[in-house]
């Protein structure tokens, strides 16, 4: 199944997708909800980021592809991305007029569905949503100079996600694929992470407690392509769909 | 006036403090709020952590006591803090077996009122809404072995913050020590800050919007002190409070 969020005149709502049809829901669905009975058609909708997260994680060095020179890392790398930079499919990335060098990473995100602290690894499927598409803007020169990523990673519209998240798939073996103009500059299989999706979520919630909605980006391949103002950016993820932002 | 936020009778609320007594009121009280006519002896709630942060920043390097062999940081420099790890005055901070050497930080916690994009050096203690005393808790090991201080940072109940959320005090020159076992462990005044309070929301809102409840902790001093299980750690600043943890 799809959830979204939407925009439909004036207010913000959850939604199931069905072919083009968005049907209402009164909540954002991660154990139980109903159907409003209010439906929209697709394209009389503003989609919004999908989830609402508390906390949102992402993995560094979580491809072979993109460790360059650096060692695999032995445990999940985490850091933290904050959810006021978070934006929807169709929205603007605001590319900082004093960062040098901005990427864009195409990345599968996990969205949690349960509360989840300190789960085995056999169980760390089970507090799954679903997925989404996921776009780890990130600013390079001041990924280098500063103490932490925090600017670097979260500055206001760093975190696109969506189109929607979709629940039932296995997550495994996905093709990603990020383009920049219409020109694939990423490409990989999730089945290349070092570190898997159980790993990642029972190794997290051992230290710090997942709730519903909360976001975990697996990290990106390759080399990431810079993108400027004026530029789309695309991220494809089988299975799952297509996430576009414009440059701005 | 002093904000707390507190549990009476299985309900979690906000209430302003006049010296005993607890009056409840109708919302966090960021901006207005009114009584509702519900009033508590102190002795017979239970506080919470005084703020329900959606985001919380901390600062790396912000007194030069601290600073050990580093350099001065040229600028602010920032890292997340998530709010799974929040607990307020008397809780338990959880010290996980995994880690070999974890610190107790004590530090002045600013509260913000308003939404703050953007904000200049001229304008930015307009988006304050006042102080608590916070404890930085720190895993030193994972902050050395880690690529991000996701976990040595924010593990659950590394975030201790409280008593309460003073308003109207001028924050510049406040008396901070911290305890452990009733002996200092860390001295210093806020006036000793390399960046200070107006040049950090600044620099901070250029990237990531702040919004009410958020919290910026503003950073340690000199060498602080390891704490172990069955350790009691205050962080005493004057004319603000004692926040008091327990570890376990």
């Amino acid at each position: 199944m799809k959830f979204v969020r939407y925009n439909a005149g004036g207010s913000d709502s959850y939604g199931i997708l069905d072919g083009e049809i968005v049907k209402e829901i009164s909540g954002p669905g991660y154990s139980d909800y109903s159907e409003t009975g209010a439906t929209h058609s697709l394209g009389d909708v503003k989609l919004l980021a999908p989830a609402l997260p508390k906390k949102m994680l992402a993995m560094a060095l979580n491809y072979g592809s993109h460790l360059h020179d650096a060692p695999a890392p032995e445990r999940p790398e985490a850091f933290f991305k904050t959810h006021t930079s978070l934006v929807g499919t169709g929205d603007t990335i605001k590319i900082p007029t004093d960062s040098e060098k901005v990427d864009a990473e195409a990345e599968l995100v996990v969205v949690i569905g349960k509360t989840a602290s300190n789960v085995s690894l056999d169980d760390a499927m089970d507090y799954v949503f679903g997925y989404s598409c996921g776009n780890d803007v990130s600013a390079r020169d001041w990924q280098a100079s500063d103490t932490s990523w925090w600017r670097a990673k979260s500055s206001d519209t760093f975190s696109p996600i969506g189109p929607w998240i979709v629940t039932g798939i296995d997550p495994s073996s996905l093709d990603i694929e990020g383009r920049i103009n219409g020109v694939a500059a990423q490409n990989c299989n999730t089945s290349e992470m070092i570190h898997n999706i159980p790993k990642t979520i029972s190794f997290i919630s051992k230290y710090v407690t997942l709730e519903p909605g909360d976001c975990i980006f697996t990290g990106t391949s390759g080399t990431a392509g810079q993108i400027k103002a004026g530029d789309t950016v695309e991220v494809e993820i089988s299975q799952v769909g297509t996430l576009t932002n414009i440059c701005g």
